[in-house]
């Protein structure tokens, strides 16, 4: 079982399209509130209700080419501008008692092979920023990390859709088409059981 | 009556794939070889055998965004590298006859209205490099205003196809079916009778 | 003898540093008001006043990487935003008894080498844009080969100054100092006796 | 006293201009080997001689805009070329008993500001990569931590500089001569007694 908690109106376009059940699991969809603590709060309800063997969160990351696969959460808030309840907290630790940083639990290297497999491109991030994104992957990893659960838990960024850059030339996107195969596969290639490939996906600086 | 010449194979895998009749035109299709002078020859070759009324050449841009719509073409061929005959022409006119320049006969600001009211990225572009393609529109433009045919044309870039990025992280790209869709509502939006529309698509610099 | 018209403020900072007299030439500076058909005019009034062996034109294009040196200056003004004199001409040819296009007379190849050569980043550009800095470099081209003048003339674009950018994280610069070097050395370059070198600076698309 | 160990020749061409004493204080500067573990060894036993406040660590990015000041380092190696040592690793942790992470030490916010009000363009990166810029900057802040040294570390990328991209149109770069003011205002900024400022540098993703 998991479920793909998101972020803004257009990836739960994708979340509302994919399959109820990939690979023989029951997929929950969740949508969560662009709220730094409040997003957290409604997955962590969430994960508490269903006991889920994944959490798969998803946002959208314009001006990125392709999937990215988060590698890192980090313990800050830095917000350049609002959320949507008006909090903007500035170089806040999220958990003053939590590590200064989660890895995804996801197979990330995995994901991204599969991924570009399939003829869908897609990359590693090693920054989910320090908005709500980055809040809810860290929020969610040191809630499965202090609470010792048996989850394993990630995030993944979504380009703008095709029909969110018309008018904006120059702006790279994907169709909503590919961006649901590729959700789809990402969650079957999160879900294999062996342990993430060892290929390198990293970047210099 | 309208034809697309093309560049390369990605390009001529939409080519194929659109449909045969576009608003009660007939569609004639042309494979065109990379060859500065070659290239010219055939679409020419082809006109003189099938009179149409239109011409719309197509190539890739790799690295582009959007589709492209070409507004002139320059005299003058300066290649970087080889075409696929080996020439490789520096600062030379393509016709030391010809005008400078041509501008495309093409309503190319309503075909850009209108592929972005199907919601198709598409972008005007002032320069149609200085390699094959700048080649070919300028040759045909040339040949119809010296021989004063009743034929318009023009020119469109494509940017990569999906499945040619997947290993090229950062490089933006559009689906074949994207791609496909908004050059047949590109043949449709150039075939209409009125004049293009006055609205700017201008460049700073 | 030459002089350099300019176009906005941070470019005429260049203009008033660069020395007086150049490789024996003597540098007359002349600031052109940011206005479609006037910048020309201005620029027209002092040739026939000093009637100066080459006109060297500057302006900001900001957002490029590099000093650019234009090729080529076509028949159109298509305006996104309005002049300092409040026109917005769409779609309107600069003159409508004009060549499509004129290309630089001067040496364009010769002086991306020099400048490289001084370790100062430049390259060849395609396309002025539709607006007031295309429209003067086609005009002056334009009233030089209506009136079989014997001068050499051409534009340089270069990028934002440093300073420019302080608060624009991801904007490319350059600092006014590499600047002021980069347009003494093209002045140089430009006046050499000798023919265009024919080295490929050509793009592809 | 401080010092600035470095990556590779292009910044120790920096470091090797910079003044030797900066505000007061003496600069002690050391050229870093660019391999995995050694880089950090090189660093370790330089801090273990001369007990330093303050380490501000130099590398280049090629390809950012501006002199890009480090939030943070990951626990992770993960290299796509080998290092100078022909070491590749790929997802190793940097020290498996190691935190997860750590924030740099230095007043980033305050570096940022002032390197702007001096005119110099300057971020924040929450990423440094997975190669031995980010296992460096791990280790040295890992080491202080785990000693309870009372020394403030960072790490501070800069881009190419000039000549270095003279022959690669489109590429970002900085002039020598104001990488060394902004290296020198940095390590000024770095040791202002006063706390960080609170101003966001965040990025939504």
């Amino acid at each position: 079982m998991s479920f793909g908690g998101e972020k803004i109106n257009p990836s739960y376009e994708i979340i509302k399209r994919i399959k109820d059940n990939i690979g023989g699991a029951e997929i929950i969809k969740l949508e969560v509130p662009v709220v730094f603590h409040k997003s957290a709060e409604t997955v962590i309800k969430k994960i508490n209700e269903i006991n889920p063997d994944y959490v798969i969160m998803l946002g959208q990351a314009g001006g990125r080419h392709e999937i990215s696969i988060e590698r890192v959460a980090i313990n800050i808030d830095d917000a350049s501008i609002p959320d949507n309840e008006n909090n903007r907290p500035i170089d806040e630790a999220i958990d003053k008692e939590g590590l200064p940083a989660y890895f995804s639990t996801l197979p990330v290297k995995r994901i991204i092979r599969v991924l570009r497999e399939m003829g869908i491109p897609a990359s590693l991030s090693n920054s989910a920023g320090t908005y709500v994104c980055n809040h809810l992957m860290y929020s969610i990893l040191n809630y499965i990390y202090s609470n010792k659960l048996n989850i394993k838990a990630g995030f993944i960024h979504i380009p703008y859709i095709m029909e969110q850059v018309v008018n904006k030339p120059g702006t790279p996107s994907m169709t909503l088409e590919a961006l649901i195969q590729g959700i789809e596969t990402a969650i079957k290639a999160a879900m294999r059981d062996s342990d993430d490939i060892k290929v390198s996906e990293g970047k210099i600086c």
